[in-house]
């Protein structure tokens, strides 16, 4: 997805090196990769490396970024291991693409979850404030990797046959099904992604009183992740001032009823779709929404890239 | 369901008649059901009514309630007709059963997403109130109706076939995908069973002063809904305490962390399974959890024939 974002916004590339864990021929929308197996000095000369990262175990960044950095390199990683770092700005460009001034050769790329419900936030946050947000998630099966979306259609393959399905990348099967856990869980039983949304999330928007209550759930869809969003703003605002803002914002679009977005209708776009949009019927600075987004373009490849963009600037 | 539901229970039927727009044979669990057409003159005799009610027109019970009480019935509607009129008990047996003292022929039975989302409130508003709450709902295909579940096994047949889909039931493709509607666009931008949700809530816990915000998804699951709830107590209560009270409460199955329900487990069940629950990070009142029914069940018939087995007591 990467390579292919690269390609698509006619990055500045004068040299493109593909890294892997073994050497091999990528091809990708008709176009040959030579991928070279991955080494300390594979890194020799490069303005910019970009890691993929990982979920679920160490990304490659913490292997080494270290030796791209000491090597001249700045570095966009995409995996979770440096993000919550104080010394790792953690950058949506359209939010705080400032925080890049801060940077000692290492940007972290946050969670897909996090950057759209962030992309949501940042306009509101920006103009009135937020006290509370109450977030459930419901996240396409390639959040969890290419083999979890290639099983989702197997399995749903299978159900359909009526043969029985054994899961191998999720705790339980996915097709027809939901799963209420991304991650592992952790302290007060939030798990690692619902507790990514709140840190990420505070750190990005600099503001750390933000309240976040997250519940994040495994969906049978094969890509874009979606979010209900409930928030509570600091100041007053009016419904059509919340949508002049997110009109006015670069990056979303904004979907006035009765029109909505599903996430097969943002799967490979490049925008976060807010639509949805209610005021609470009781609470006059609170209001909900529906957020979706691609998760593998704004909620990883693409982001990273527009990093990579800003620190051209 | 119904039918099944009163076999399973050994409910005391005397005389059992089945109505329906053209009389048939329906063939249930090895069984024969002589179905007669419904008529004006059909009820003479019957001691209790059960109206299957129907989603997007007005049910059965608009037509022939009336008359059915007027021949000496009692009945249930599982229709969303009459669920609000201040002389209609709305009744989940568990929660307000006291409420049937009051009807005056008819009661009505709430709608499914209601019915997971109090049994699960009940007890914790019994306790300590409840300030306000915020539902995100994962509602399955079933709870549109029998073609629309067949519906999505058919589009995702189609899908990974690589061919193309029309949807009947639904204004958009659910396989692979998130449909955030359910029902049509009302006041304020809140869908029909979203503001069900509200007022069937409010009504069944005799509280109008609840806050309830709610986001209603359809999602590409069979059978069983799901709920992200997040909920504020008005006085304080301890994590321990509302185990207790899912443990102790009638109807309820509470499941621990690191456990938790899916909708696929919860298929063909009678309970409302009630897990992930966490207390906010943030606000010492605020909880959520995540709650799992078999709608055409506890959701429906289960809950109707409960109601008339509470009329018999």
């Amino acid at each position: 997805e990467m390579l292919r974002i690269l390609k698509q916004r006619k990055f500045p590339v004068s040299k493109l090196t593909v890294l892997a864990r073994s050497a091999r021929t990528l091809e990708l929308d008709g176009e040959a990769y030579q991928i070279q197996e991955v080494s300390n000095e594979a890194f020799a000369g490069q303005d910019i490396v970009l890691f993929a990262g990982t979920e679920g175990e160490k990304g490659a960044a913490v292997t080494y970024s270290k030796i791209a950095i000491e090597q001249g390199a700045t570095v966009i990683d995409n995996g979770a291991d440096f993000r919550l770092k104080d010394d790792v700005p953690l950058i949506i460009p359209e939010i705080n693409a400032d925080d890049l001034k801060q940077h000692k050769g290492l940007i972290a790329n946050p969670n897909c979850s996090t950057i759209q419900l962030a992309m949501a936030l940042a306009p509101v946050h920006k103009a009135v404030g937020l006290n509370r947000v109450v977030v459930s998630s419901y996240q396409a099966a390639s959040g969890a990797g290419k083999k979890a979306a290639e099983e989702l259609r197997s399995q749903a393959e299978q159900l359909l046959k009526g043969e029985s399905v054994t899961p191998q990348e999720f705790s339980k099967p996915l097709a027809f099904n939901l799963i209420p856990q991304i991650g592992s869980f952790q302290e007060a039983g939030y798990s690692t992604e619902e507790w990514k949304l709140v840190h990420e999330t505070r750190k990005i928007l600099h503001d750390p009183k933000i309240s976040i209550n997250a519940t994040t759930v495994r969906v049978p869809v094969i890509n874009a992740h979606s979010e209900s969003v409930y928030f509570e703003t600091r100041r007053p605002i009016e419904l059509d001032q919340l949508k002049s803002l997110w009109d006015q914002a670069e990056g979303i679009s904004f979907v006035d009823e009765p029109n909505f977005t599903t996430p097969n209708e943002a799967d490979g776009k490049d925008e976060v779709f807010v639509s949805r949009l209610r005021k609470d019927p009781e609470s006059p600075q609170a209001f909900c929404c529906w957020v979706v987004s691609d998760n593998l373009r704004k909620g990883a490849a693409l982001n990273a890239i527009q990093i990579a963009e800003a620190l051209l600037k």
